[in-house]
C-alpha cells in the first residue's frame, strides 16, 4: 500500500491547472474529437469531473465521516454533465474553483488518522474505507486526464501513417 | 486525415508546460515510481522527451527537407538517457528550451504546404512523408503524458480495493 494522505492531496490539487495548460486555448477541432460513437470529448470529460465534486467525492466522504457508521453512499449519476452547455474556460475555473472547495471541506473534516479506516457502503462494492475512496479519487483525477491524451490522440491515428504501428495509444 | 500544421503546433507548443504543471513540486515518492521491472519513471520520461528534441524530430525534418531527396534518417537511439543524473526541474527547463528551438528551426525550415508531402526514408517503415513524422511527434507526445498519468496511477493500484475493477487505467 502506498497511499499517503498527504502526498494524495498534492496530485487532487494540481489536476485543474493541469488540465488547463492541456487544453486551454486550443481550437474547437480538438476539444471536440472523442473516440468514436457515444464516447466523450475532453469538454464532456471536464463536465464530469465538475459533477463529481459536486456529487461524488465530498458527499461520500461526508457520509463515511458522518457520525453514523456505515452509511449507504448518496446516489452518483456519471452521465449527469452530458447535453449541457459547455465552454471549455468556463468549465475549467468552475473545475478548479470546485476542487479548492472540496480540499478545503476534506481538509475540514478529516480529523485524525484513523479516519482513514473509517467505511462507509458503497452500493456495489459494500463496505469501503475513506483510505480506499480517497485513493480512488486520485486514481479518478489521472483516468481521465489519461483518457484526455488519448482522446487528442487518436485523432491523428491515420495521419502517423506506419508509426500507428508502434503508437500504442492509438490501438 | 485530420492533420493541420498549426493545429499541431499548438500541441507540440504546450507540452513542456503541462508536464510542468502536472510534476513540479511532487515529491520523489511519485516521480521515481515506474511500472515495475525496466519501465520508465516520470524523470526518464522526460529525459526521453529532451534526447528526442536533440537527436530525433528535427534532424530527420531537416533530412526530409534537405536537398537530398529521400535520404536515410539520421540514427536515434531511444535508450540514450538511461543512466543519467535527473532533477525534475532542471530537466523539465531543458525540456522546455529544446522545444522552443526546436519549434523556431520547424517555422524556419518548412516553406510551403508542399513540404508536407515531401520524404525520408525510416530504418523500418521505409519512405514516410513530412506530415507523417509530425503527426507522430504530436501523437508522441500525448502518448508519454499518457504513460506518466498511468505510471502514476498505478501506485495506488492495490490502495483503491474494490475501485480497482472499474479503473482500467490500473490494468
Amino acid at each position: 500500500m502506498n497511499f499517503q494522505y498527504i502526498e494524495a492531496l498534492q496530485l487532487l490539487e494540481r489536476t485543474p491547472d493541469t488540465l488547463t495548460q492541456l487544453l486551454s486555448g486550443l481550437p474547437l477541432e480538438w476539444l471536440r474529437c472523442n473516440e468514436g460513437n457515444e464516447s466523450w470529448n475532453s469538454l464532456e470529460v471536464v463536465a464530469h469531473l465538475i459533477e463529481c465534486e459536486k456529487k461524488n467525492w465530498i458527499p461520500r466522504i461526508q457520509s463515511i465521516l458522518s457520525s453514523h457508521e456505515n452509511q449507504d453512499f448518496p446516489p452518483f449519476d456519471r452521465y449527469s454533465h452530458l447535453g449541457k452547455e459547455m465552454e471549455l474556460d468556463s468549465l475549467l475555473q468552475k473545475f478548479k474553483e470546485k476542487r479548492q472547495e472540496s480540499l478545503l471541506t476534506l481538509n475540514t473534516i478529516v480529523k485524525q488518522d484513523s479516519d482513514f479506516e473509517r467505511t462507509g457502503i458503497h452500493p456495489e462494492f459494500g463496505s469501503v474505507t475513506l483510505r480506499q475512496l480517497l485513493s480512488t479519487w486520485v486514481v479518478h483525477d489521472l483516468t481521465h486526464l489519461n483518457q484526455i491524451t488519448r482522446v487528442l490522440a487518436k485523432r491523428y491515428q491515420e495521419d502517423v501513417g506506419p508509426w500507428k504501428a508502434y503508437l500504442s495509444i492509438l490501438k
